[in-house]
């Protein structure tokens, strides 16, 4: 049900979900098909399913017009299929929903998108999930992924840890894709030996799109989450085609493309795995991961959310970099190349060293980590002037090959223990989940 | 010449360039070849080269401590050819020193590395180059790139501009590569209309290494000086071997990783050409790009430094938000996805959303404009409750594929022209230097 105001002003304009209707707000116009209200959404924000096949929701206030436009067909809900037999040749696995679009199916009468979340559901949606394990599911909360913050990490990392006591054999998240790639990190720091694997899933395109890659990257996740790579890891479309998904390592992989279904990489490792589709086999790419076993899982979700990512660039201010302590306890740094600041070590008149603002925040035990802006490679703060001045200073990072999310997302974790800089740059410097790179792995 | 004092220490401790010394700061302890002062430089900065092939600075201060360890052979310079003839068949292009390790050339007596600016220095480096072209030199400053600023940009646009209207034809810019995708976006914007082609080229690896890239970069810049693409690009190597250059769009280039000699990358385009090493040979891979011929440069180098470039990530604070206007006259969000920021359309309680602080910016007459921190593909703020909540307050971008440093730069550009908000939406979404890709070119 939409608001009592929403719900009324249909009422008297006799508009019923599935009806075509015009909604109007300043100067924009969309013409599309009433939906049901999203389940846990604002209930003044009216959904509508566009011609393009995507749908919008507009926040009804007294600037906007709705007008019918023509009578739909009637809804018919599919029933949802009550018992599913439990296969005990088969390892069961959790699925649990934190929102994004691949959690979704739809009701093909109006074009509207449910979430699909009770295991029946999804069953319904997809039967041949069935072929390769036994599914529960959960809903954690339903959110885009750019609203996440740190914690929904931890909402997220306690009911994994509670699916893993409970002897689940494998956990899938099903999570919108903007923002995975901090998930995956944070619970790779968050969730330390693990037994079993955790696997994110997203899709790039949604479900009510013919091109959805939602069916093939939960088919290729739920093979993953049987499989012995007991790490946490994200499972997304290798290529532009439906034949195989990558399974990338959680501290090491990135959205690198806004919309292509192959938009999440490794970057300086090669992932842990292909997953062929629809053949559900599984090509081991790395022996170096964690195995499953009967371990036990340590939850250690403490975490901190005061750190900021500030981008160098030509210009950049100090008395910019000198702000940042009012609102920041922990400074990542995306510097240039090999890991740089402007520092004008030759005195050029014009350029303006942010080094004494660096030295300034670190001074007052706001630690300051680098990590590189180019995203590939690794920081090698000994080979010009600008790093082995910063390396001076007391900047965390020489020699990492960490993401710039991943750098973040650790000093956030890091921050949640330990406010001594001796400690932070130990714990920062120490390999916890895969997040500083082997130098042999990759050239 | 070092210092005064630096002179009388070495002096007094009978060490002379070439010698090899210990140099102990805080702790750190280098030994090398002590090398003459690098020119410009600060001169209290004592040059060694490290045995492992680096050079680096040491600031000299009481902390400094300098000891003899063994004698050097002694430095012969060698002389620079006096008179290169000119080949009147050939083309004449201008090479134009803005720092950066490609600009160098090593004294094999000592292994120090000299800026090698001059035509004759550089005909004596690279003799090769006498076969493509005749060959001016020019240096106009010495600086790692990381120190780069705005006004650098208009040094070396007016001195293009000088370059070009003495009949030069093509221009050569020896850049450093931590911003040269920097600078080849300021120069798209400030050199319109060109006549010539405008190369920038760098070195991932110093020219005292083996694995230098400075020749084959160097060649193939030569090559594209000569060719009929006049436009502003970056030229440097294609792959990790040395058969070829890729030739990149100024606006459509990033630098993709800290160290390969291959880590810079056209994003969402295609580049220009393939020049192949060491036929010199161009490929063109394009055919829409501005050819040379008669007309007459355009120099538009008004700018406005006064830009940030931030990131959103999960936790991102409005109060950090709300903080920018005290520094910045324009924003360049690194959104998420295709181009989002934490909203909470949903209502969850534990997000904050950045969009009243966005409007606020906005409302107070700072432009915001959204970029991908995905890199690759386009935004489409059309899509997601988030995006088209950040059009409606005015967010600049929608359906754009530039990168983050490329808007940065063209914002920094247009607000040096206007601070009217309707004149500088209207620039920014005018395709100026193909800063905003045709959907047609590529995937």
């Amino acid at each position: 049900m939409y608001s009592t105001e929403v719900e009324l002003l249909l009422k008297s304009k006799k508009i019923k979900v599935g009806d075509r209707i015009r909604l109007e707000k300043s100067n924009l116009t969309y013409d599309g098909i009433l939906m049901p209200r999203i389940e846990l959404g604002d209930p003044s924000v009216i959904s509508i399913k566009l011609d393009n096949g995507y749908n919008i929701g507009i926040k009804f206030d007294k600037n906007v017009k709705i007008r019918f436009l023509d009578k739909g067909k009637p809804i018919r809900f599919k029933p949802a299929e009550t018992s599913v037999r439990k296969d005990p040749s088969k390892q069961t696995i959790s699925i649990l929903g934190c929102g994004g679009t691949i959690a979704s199916r739809v009701e093909y009468t109006t074009g509207a998108v449910f979430p699909a979340f009770s295991p029946d559901d999804l069953l319904l949606s997809f039967p041949s999930l069935r072929n390769i394990a036994n599914i529960k599911g959960k809903k954690l909360f339903e959110l885009f992924s750019e609203d996440m913050t740190t914690e929904h990490w931890q909402i997220i990392a306690r009911n994994v840890e509670k699916e893993v006591k409970s002897g689940i054999d494998g956990v899938i998240l099903m999570h919108g894709t903007d923002t995975m790639h901090y998930t995956s990190a944070a619970l790779s720091f968050m969730l330390q030996s693990l037994p079993v694997p955790v696997v994110l899933v997203g899709a790039q395109r949604s479900s009510d799109r013919g091109s959805s890659d939602n069916l093939v990257n939960l088919t290729c996740s739920t093979v993953a989450a049987t499989s012995d790579i007991a790490e946490v890891s994200v499972c997304m479309h290798g290529s532009t085609g439906d034949e195989f998904c990558y399974l990338h390592q959680g501290t090491k992989v990135r959205k690198l493309h806004t919309s292509r279904r192959d938009a999440f990489q490794s970057v300086n490792v090669l992932p842990f795995a292909k997953i062929l589709y629809p053949e559900n086999k599984i090509e081991y790419l790395r022996t170096d991961y964690n195995k499953r076993d009967k371990k036990t899982l340590k939850l250690d979700d403490k975490i901190n959310s005061s750190v900021g990512l500030i981008y160098t660039y030509p210009g950049i201010k100090p008395e910019f970099i000198d702000s940042l302590s009012k609102f920041f306890e922990g400074i990542v740094i995306a510097g240039t190349g090999l890991g740089h600041v402007p520092t004008t070590p030759f005195s050029d008149k014009l350029t303006r060293s942010v080094l004494p603002s660096l030295k300034n925040l670190i001074n007052s035990g706001i630690p300051v980590v680098m990590a590189p802006q180019t995203i590939f490679g690794r920081l090698d703060m000994n080979i010009y002037t600008s790093g082995r001045l910063l390396n001076e200073i007391g900047v965390i990072g020489n020699q990492c090959d960490w993401l710039p999310e991943t750098a973040l997302v650790k000093l956030m974790w890091t921050l949640g223990h330990t406010k001594d800089m001796k400690k932070i740059r130990e714990m920062m410097l120490t390999n916890v989940a895969g997040e500083i790179g082997n130098r042999t792995v990759i050239g």
